[in-house]
């Protein structure tokens, strides 16, 4: 094992009609709130006015910025910050899914400063400050709800990036797995793909973490399990619950210590395809991750033997990454950039390489050449 | 899933020598620490050196209370309150095992007030401030490094209680795997145990929480794969941060999420021996946990038979017991109370017995009547 840190001071509230404590929460850490949102959707789940009834309750005022994309850009970031300031709010409160939470971990960031959040994006600059930030979570995916990390992009510079500061844990987050039930199909299965895809970045880090690696095999078994039966049965309170719980477990440390770090050389694929062609993130590493694991597994068999031995009583690489295949597959998840909505010709192959040269796409423990770029593009188109 | 709240602000520092940086953690804390340990083996592993070096290397001030017994005493606590009143310290820093660190967490709040430990143990009082509490450990057990609950004993009343207060959890917990290979071999195993009985009693708990049993599995499967390996080679670095870890996760908040409660019925059997006979806790858990399997595998045998697949992919109640009787017993844990040091007679019995009346010894989830305490005696003597 690896020397590490055990550090998430998140105050995570998890089951039904949690937001009805949201207020009690939120009085003491601010009298005006960013309320931070995407395109409405939250006004239909109930989550909107959940959330703005437990803030009036607190004694809270609300300032609204609404309309945060999914693949969030960082002009968004800015504009919301702005606001902020110029409103002199005193506390962020985000109410969606990965993207809004996201954004908003950046915004409570940037308020405080007279730069872009894209300094802090891209590292040229570490927050001193952050307003308290409060989640209401409506998707289960990526994890955000319980960790100091966010990805932004920025369409100018064709760029998507992933940083992180402790200063960007949320106070409090609200997991109400009804919220979820709105969801759709597609954004569903996308969650559960993304959520064992974190869990597998951590299995290929680099570091002996025997009972790590037990939780991550936990986490993608339960999602294997329970992601195919709640696609049949999406209305299903306990389903989405365990879904939920699961994707806040596969992304707040749990799968990283004692480990060097996880290898994030896929999401870094799947990011240079929805930066270029706005795919989904989940339906991305559907794509990324079979092919990143054929490029693979030459190199690290033992890797993909031990996972498959865990996943499926099997000890084999190939039939791992086949059986891998097939549950994506049952949850309609995309195998192939030609199944989604993106041009698969010799120029966006091309173009595709191009974003992945600019992002410097590769893995913490697992190096990626140009070479390997060709190939998993190959792969997945 | 039941509804639960996740919040755990411990800063975890794992690995070979964090201790160095226990200074740089102390320093905004506080200028005169009460440094609380135990008769003295932590001068002899090298953790007592460490911490004073680093906390006079952070600026702070030390005043000594040593002497805290394993299975500690109220009285050791209300003493080291009294001379942290008088000393005027602003912080407590604990360097042992769980006696230790359980001790120091009701010291830390006892100091600013002016009535006995007891009465926050007992429930009679709440906590409403705490000195800061960081927390060296020595011993892989009890996970008290990472929770805000302790376990504390009246010799005058008879009686060992477990309570607990978030004002209790420790900001900043140093474990270092090495200060625990001059653990004697049998608190080594006593330490398995303890971890393996924590597992447990989330195992038993009420609420169907698929993820969280995986998690609980894990963590069991951990301690029987890496416990008798460290039996056999105590000295070996990775099996004791095997074993460090997994006895951390074990009573972190993490085996009992979307649970109503864990059992803790065990416990309190165990908790019993421990008052009337000092029998180490470990010790009194590998007798007590058989026993209380085979009172209640008529009544949940659902649960009993899906340990046994979890742990060995077996089927069988019966079977299940014998070989976790059968892993304790490979640890040199004892099975029965003659095992130990203990009085066995009619009249011990009958003590036993009394103690168990008088803690009104029962589980959250599984009551334990009068006549099943006979049983239980019955069976453990």
């Amino acid at each position: 094992m690896e020397n590490f840190v055990i550090y998430n001071p998140v105050k995570v509230h998890f089951g039904k009609d949690v937001v009805s404590k949201l207020g009690k929460a939120a009085t003491p850490l601010g009298k005006k709130a960013l309320l931070v949102y995407g395109k409405g959707s939250v006004k239909r789940n109930g989550a909107y006015d959940q959330t703005v009834a437990a803030l009036r309750e607190g004694g809270v005022e609300i300032v609204e910025f609404d309309g945060i994309k999914s693949n969030p850009v960082i002009e968004d970031v800015d504009k919301a910050a702005a606001l902020g300031r110029s409103e002199n709010v005193d506390m962020v409160v985000a109410v969606g899914g990965g993207s809004v939470i996201d954004s908003a971990k950046y915004i409570a960031i940037s308020i405080p400063v007279d730069h872009s959040g894209w300094e802090f994006a891209i590292g040229d600059k570490k927050p001193s400050e952050a307003l308290p930030l409060i989640a209401v979570l409506t998707l289960a995916a990526t994890g955000t709800e319980m960790n100091a990390v966010a990805v932004v992009q920025s369409d100018k510079e064709k760029k998507k990036v992933g940083n992180g500061h402790p200063l960007m844990f949320p106070k409090h987050s609200f997991l109400d797995p009804s919220f979820t039930r709105s969801v759709p199909e597609n954004y569903t299965a996308y969650g559960v793909v993304d959520l064992v895809a974190h869990a597998l970045e951590g299995w290929f880090g680099d570091g002996d973490a025997t009972l790590t690696d037990k939780f991550i095999l936990s986490i993608i078994r339960e999602a294997m399990e329970y992601g195919p039966a709640l696609m049949k049965d999406p209305e299903n309170y306990q389903l989405r619950a365990k879904i939920m719980f699961a994707a806040t477990m596969a992304l707040n440390g749990l799968t990283a210590q004692g480990k060097k770090s996880g290898d994030w050389g896929t999401h870094g694929i799947g990011h240079a395809m929805s930066v270029l062609w706005d795919i989904p993130h989940g339906a991305s590493l559907s794509i990324a991750f079979p092919a990143w694991m054929k490029l693979q597994k030459e190199r690290i068999p033992e890797r993909l033997i031990k996972l498959g031995e865990g996943l499926f009583g099997i000890s084999d690489a190939d039939e791992t990454i086949r059986r891998l295949e097939e549950f994506f597959a049952s949850l309609n998840s995309p195998l192939k950039i030609s199944d989604m909505d993106a041009p698969t010709g010799p120029a966006a192959k091309e173009e595709l390489l191009e974003v992945m040269r600019i992002n410097k796409v590769s893995g913490f423990c697992h190096e990626l050449s140009e070479e390997d770029h060709r190939v998993l593009v190959d792969s997945m188109m």
